[in-house]
């Protein structure tokens, strides 16, 4: 039994607020004791906000690059710039779509630059990923533990997929569980080898925590996941990047 | 709050068994009583068991294009040839890796032919796809509203990705929620327009469930989803599917 429970009355984060104390507040509110055996998820929006990777349009100059890439896309020069300053490759570009890797290897719209439920007063500004979203999660699960307990920490973001329509919640920070399990050499119950090797965990968590979140105005940007037994293991997000040489599709 | 229930206790299914019936005693067995509100979430493979899309290699006899496939991916040619039957494209092709669209439109590794944990005795046989999931998802939901309640249903599998490792649950045949929801129009906290417009909650909650359900030896083939509040709709899993005209990467 797995139970998933949104973490409601979290104020809006802004920069230099402590994630882990207002975390611990608000589990308090709702009646939630946080174990180690938990896992708490939370929006890279509000980890990002933290840590106050705000940019202002303003403040951007855009390069040829960006003037070129932009008027292939329709998109505003200054965005464009911050996204080829994000990432280390551009996978796609079509009307109203740039799709980056990001330098953390992620492949993502706009290099994972967001611009929607910034705060108030913030109407030219976007918000850039966290520099580092394992480091954020180990972070994050070190200052809770001095408060209490250590749960093991997911920092979600919402990505768009090809094939698929639609966007799922995906794990871009992991710490305390392994972000992906490596089954190869298990058999099946008739003793044929597996095919299914590799399992995305932190993915599947992270969109388990989607269905309670939300992404619109009642958005809850944590969620306490509680029952589910992690395999062994502590591998990082970043494990779920597949390397450039490993993938069919860049 | 969400809660993620296994249903423990199903039986291997054969060919012919009614799934309606099986899972309505297994989860009274489990002190569960479905409610129209929950989501019953099984593997697409017990479906397919259930509808006999099992097919023997012995019987298959290869085309000259699957030999020629099978020759670049290492294969057993016996499989490409029913990976190019339930498929209308190859869309990527390496050593041991055949990136099929299934005629369904789904984009999956062997056009979704399983091979594992299939039951005793099917030493060289192999598991379609339901030949209509959707049409299966809204069946089961019919059949157990004869005896009861009728929960959603979501028919999941597990799918690799571009660019990310591992594979995840998503969904592939649904009935009685929207598999998708479209955001266009809706605005975030400040005003702004949302930029996340879809939002694919069927395959979030085949994740979620695969939380709990597993590929390995212990697997459990049904999971109920209960305290998921739905959007208002109902479209199909084949509404998740990218049209191939919209698709920036076939």
């Amino acid at each position: 039994l797995i139970t998933l429970v949104p973490i409601r009355g979290i104020a809006e984060i802004v920069p230099g607020d402590c994630l882990a104390d207002i975390l611990a507040a608000a589990l308090a509110a709702n009646d939630l004791v946080p174990r180690n055996d938990d896992v708490l998820v939370v929006t890279s929006k509000i980890v990002s906000k933290a840590e106050d990777r705000f940019r202002r349009l303003d403040r951007v100059t855009p390069s040829d690059a960006a003037l070129d890439l932009s008027a292939r896309a329709l998109k505003d020069p200054r965005l464009v710039q911050l996204v080829l300053e994000e990432s280390t490759a551009i996978v796609r570009v079509a009307l109203n779509v740039i799709i980056a890797r990001h330098r953390l290897g992620l492949v993502m719209a706009n290099a994972g630059i967001d611009a929607s439920n910034l705060g108030r007063d913030r109407a030219d500004q976007v918000l850039l990923l966290p520099s580092d979203p394992d480091a954020s999660a180990r972070a994050l699960a070190d200052a809770l533990e001095r408060v209490g307990s250590r749960p093991a920490v997911v920092i979600s973001d919402s990505f768009g997929r090809p094939w698929r329509m639609g966007v799922v919640n995906v794990a871009v920070g992991v710490s305390g569980l392994p972000a992906i399990v490596d089954r190869r050499g298990e058999r099946d119950r008739d003793g044929r080898e597996l095919e299914v090797t590799q399992v995305a965990f932190a993915d599947m968590i992270a969109s388990a925590a989607g269905l309670v979140s939300g992404e619109a105005a009642e958005g809850v940007p944590a969620v306490l996941m509680r029952g589910w037994t992690p395999p062994a293991g502590d591998a990082p997000a970043v494990s779920l990047v597949r390397p450039v040489d490993q993938d069919l599709f860049l």
